[in-house]
């Protein structure tokens, strides 16, 4: 089965090589990229509509990343009656009822793993387990960027600041890492994995997010006291008929599976109402593993393995009926909260539950008058 | 798709459930059962014959346990071009080669998961993988009623009479856990989880095994001072053509995530070329998780999802070429090695590393005079 590669970045290099050295049954016959390599002359092509006007071609593979124009290339491709496999979670977050629809009503396949947990095969595992499960909640790690700075603020006592500067260092943050600390990049998966996992197109704006951005060696030292770890979490799952869905940092008890996550590794898990807890493990990110997510995801189209089942309705996270108790540390006063400690900075533990819809609303308020203020979900 | 179940027990009854349950587009059309039950005439059997004869049934599912009748009935279901899924890991573990060669014969699937890691989808994730990557190693912990002893051990300082008899009273370990306890169990899975890992056959009987039965408080003291933490491992993989594959009471580092893994879990990992750790956790028993994994199987097959490669020939593991460090306890004095403590009971750390092989037979040797010598591999 012959198949194009869409961006030959970190990805899309990673999906050739591994086609290259395995025996798939896959062939890469054109790759787009932005300028021409020598000795590549007969498979790179400065130009989409080689790939788009070659009937050889039953596979196109986007590793571009953004919007624009991976949308336009995607939209085009699925019209065109190829396959796609996506590794851009901006995309399919943004676009999922749409794509999902021009898929199916050009019988074609759509399939994005590697947009939501990399080399994990993360996103195929939940729409197995749905075959003769229902899910009744998702709780993930599944950005490695916050990972790594949480990892090595817990470990080794750093602030925000170096643990960031490490992060860069080691590639594992770009220049700009807003879109990673301030948690929009788990948002775009959080959206991605809830919607399968419910049968929805779920609304990527609707899910509340508080990234890390704000956290300090201060918070970490009082999660410590606590033993507990902090993770970016994502959550999400079905009660009272809706569906919730939040980003937030969350205390985890130390000895609990997730607080074992190191470094820039992710993991997802799945609650089941037959299997109960299935956790997945392994690089969130990186060439090979991501490229490999992309071959599987090619291999399952070429094998004809069904993918996720098609949304039923477009839906809104609505987080007024989840709730739990939250660490919040604010130089502001909370109205009805005591504080806890009076040192460098005050931080409250909440002695009843807040709802994720409260507590994302109550944070707000208090970022007017403390933009330095950081809460964190605790669980159990 | 219609199927049979063999033993309506733990495993068979709660495949059976989950298939009313959900839309999976199976149904079972007869149960053998040792006996009628109200209500269920027209289902249940007590005679083989009516489900090998019928030729409705396209899948034959085995949850008797034991390698007899179990094997005289899969036998005959291939033979009779019918699809077999086994949770039996004793028959598939000693008959590997040979059924696996009669399905292929037959031009019919045999697959095996709820047979190691129960619910988790270990093996179909095993064989996943190997589509586009060769495996390095695999390490797991297989035996849910081990780590539910060595973990009440740890979080509650209890004897191993303690722990087994709380193991006993929760129903995960049986009257005689000699099975469990020994390494029986999860030497079968080993071979099994290594035979897909790594293309072959392997002979159950050649993979090096000590248990659990003679570890002690005072051990679980000594290995809390080392801040590590004792888990019965599965470990297998390739050094320099040979295949090893052992099981053995491992020290992890606290950190790790296997010594995140509680109670009666299980976790089954992989190490792949191309994706790095892969690691696969949720519940290794149980009549919902294991029968869940069952139908799984009978889905990929409905499907048409391939399984794992034929066995590239029959082998035996070579635990020669593989080593690490020892913790090993005893009151007999072990030639060359200097005894770290001398209080209830002495222990020796090794300085060098010892072969897989050399430190099993040098256990041999020290259990003749002292038969409650206890010993562990120290990862890392």
């Amino acid at each position: 089965m012959k198949a194009a590669i869409l961006g030959y970045g970190n990805v899309g290099k990673g999906a050739c090589d591994i086609i290259a050295q395995s025996n798939t049954g896959l062939e890469v016959k054109r790759i787009l990229a932005r300028r021409m390599r020598p000795g590549m002359e007969d498979i790179i092509t400065l130009d989409f509509n080689d790939i788009l006007n070659d009937p050889e071609i039953e596979i196109v593979c986007e590793a571009i990343g953004g919007l624009s124009p991976a949308y336009q290339y995607v939209s085009a491709a699925l019209k065109a009656g190829k396959h796609v496999v996506s590794a851009n979670k901006e995309l399919i977050s943004h676009y999922y009822a749409e794509l999902n629809a021009l898929a199916r009503e050009n019988g074609v396949c759509l399939r994005f793993a590697p947009s939501s947990g990399g080399g994990i095969p993360w996103l195929p595992n939940l729409i197995r387990a749905k075959r003769c499960d229902s899910i009744e909640e998702i709780s993930c790690i599944l950005n490695g960027t916050t990972n790594y700075i949480l990892y090595n603020m817990t470990e080794k006592s750093l602030s925000f600041e170096t643990a960031l500067k490490g992060a860069q260092d080691a590639g594992y943050a770009e220049a700009d890492p807003s879109a990673d600390i301030d948690g929009e990049d788990t948002r775009r998966k959080c959206a991605i994995s809830a919607s399968i996992a419910f049968d929805v197109a779920l609304d990527e704006n609707s899910v509340d997010v508080f990234g890390i951005r704000h956290i300090t060696a201060g918070d970490i030292a009082a999660f410590k006291e606590m033993g507990k770890v902090c993770k970016l979490m994502v959550k999400a799952g079905v009660k009272d008929e809706k569906i919730y869905a939040y980003v937030e940092p969350t205390l985890l008890s130390s000895s609990s599976l997730e607080s074992a996550v190191p470094l820039n590794y992710n993991i997802g898990s799945l609650v089941g109402r037959s299997i109960g807890k299935l956790s997945f493990y392994g690089q969130g990110a990186g060439s090979l593993p991501t490229g490999s997510s992309m071959v599987q995801d090619m291999i399952d189209i070429k094998e004809g393995i069904s993918g996720a089942p098609a949304p039923r309705s477009t839906a809104k996270a609505d987080n007024s009926a989840e709730s739990h108790r939250y660490y919040i540390r604010t130089s502001a006063s909370v109205k009805g909260l005591r504080s806890i400690s009076d040192g460098d900075s005050k931080f409250y533990i909440t002695d009843e539950e807040y709802t994720v819809a409260e507590m994302h609303e109550m944070a707000a308020e208090i970022r007017k008058s403390d933009p330095n203020a950081f809460f964190a979900g605790i669980c159990g």
